[in-house]
């Protein structure tokens, strides 16, 4: 499938690219951002490509909310790295959404999942796009990135809420895929929680709890081994945070790291007062970005 | 007056404080966003007091746009200044708007002048408001600020498009005020391109050209000397700005400068392939919080 650039925006020394292309994934057309830093410009061809990492938003966000607000452009220059940003859903007009018409399932609320439900498995495959199909597309079109980007190897991956779940799912389900990562007040333990359970019912079944089991961070993390423990996992949580005590409970991903192989690699800051917008993903975008170049081995 | 906190968000290294005031000079309420920056909260009390930059947003905006997406914060924690966020118009709804119902005129499009035509001079004082009325209260409010940030006399002042504008002609109309003045994709000269004779002729009077002489900043260079030529003023316009050409026309203010004491002063960057946007904006804002940085007497 072909990648098609609707604008390509001047920010900081790179280009954002704005992208759509069809996805055999979700059967609809995607829209992602992809932020292609300075050093894809300056730098010489080498066989050091230039690494990538992933966000993957929250729940209502578009791939623009995290381009315009998250502010790693600055950082992604400054170690060299892209950035791409995936939208939360599929959508369109033939795209079913939530019944209820609420922000909080269908469109724009993938939750980063392969749905099994008859009315969403169609298009709602956002595992698949995500750690798949989207890293091979984006690989594949050389006439844009040159083969100076590396989409498919040396990559890590980030992601805000809902896609802080999404970012600890994923990468704990594709340990030799992703290089790192980290989130910013994830959804740590969807089973438990009003977003997670509404989201996984809808999508996996109400009563498919191995299906919820397999995405489940607190569920993985048990079950996944800690290779050497030579992973670390970065996690950001406000305590000013509304969602803290009902949808996040950053705790329960320590306890469930407890006399496993991840005992000591999460690496939980709870932050005083920060809350859970962009003023708070975008403070600490500089820590994560840090974090993900020392293991993307750009520092 | 008194000067509500409706929202304090921690951002970076401080607060941004989402204020709203009752004003004199708008007879509305006025919604104002303040970054304290970091060093308020951590360093000592000393004669030495947190310096401002007043930053004037553009057409259509409220003060959280900028507070969202110029990304001044982490520039402000660097060197350590507040940043002053101000509403680009009155608000509400017995506040007149645009005949038309337009976005360039009335609501969101106050132009930073004191309106004289008989609709709009009751609210229409955004001059005064955001040069006067507002440093003040600020100052005054010390059971907030504690008398640890200076709004009045160490400040300086950045705007972009019609705050750029603004800006501009608020600094050349106030040498004694400002220590720096810097603008991003600025309407220069506004007598004479769209924007401009729109805004002077609803808010001036369509044949009190002497009126718009006294804000316009190509006018006001010819008058207004630059004292021992102390003065630079840092702009930046980008080629793939779509107004480039018809609104912003930033060789007017070097061709207004030609054999005046400005001549030197006006440091005009043509920056290659950026747009209007908040992405244009947000890139160069560290070169210009260094820029007033330095005037400020912070490095």
């Amino acid at each position: 499938m072909s990648l098609n650039i609707n604008s390509k925006i001047a920010s900081c020394g790179g280009k954002l690219l704005k992208c759509t292309h069809d996805s055999v994934a979700t059967k609809t057309a995607m829209n992602v951002n992809v932020y292609v830093p300075k050093q894809f410009y300056t730098a010489a061809k080498t066989s050091q490509k230039i690494p990538t990492l992933y966000f993957l938003s929250g729940l209502t966000c578009t791939p623009d909310n995290a381009s315009e607000k998250a502010f790693w452009q600055l950082q992604a220059d400054i170690y060299g790295f892209a950035v791409v940003f995936p939208d939360t859903s599929p959508r369109g007009d033939n795209v079913p959404g939530d019944p209820e018409n609420s922000w909080d399932f269908g469109k724009g609320a993938g939750f980063y999942v392969n749905a099994t439900t008859g009315k969403y498995k169609e298009n709602y495959n956002m595992y698949d796009y995500v750690h798949s199909e989207l890293p091979q597309l984006l690989q594949k079109n050389k006439d844009i990135f040159e083969d100076k980007i590396d989409f498919l190897e040396n990559v890590s991956i980030a992601g805000h809420s809902m896609g802080g779940f999404g970012a600890l799912s994923g990468f704990l389900k594709n340990l030799n895929k992703y290089k790192s990562c980290s989130a910013f007040a994830p959804i740590v333990n969807p089973s438990v929680v009003p977003w997670g359970t509404k989201a996984f019912g809808g999508y996996l079944g109400e009563t498919s709890k191995s299906k919820w089991d397999e995405y489940d961070p607190c569920t993985l993390l048990k079950n996944t081994e800690n290779p050497d423990n030579k992973y670390k996992i970065m996690i950001h949580v406000g305590t000013a945070d509304p969602f803290l005590e009902k949808q996040l409970k950053p705790q329960n991903i320590v306890a469930a790291a407890k006399g496993t192989t991840w005992e000591n690699a999460i690496d939980l800051n709870i932050v005083d007062g920060f809350d859970h917008s962009y003023y708070f993903i975008s403070s600490f975008v500089p820590a994560h970005a840090e974090f993900h170049a020392k293991h993307l081995g750009l520092i």
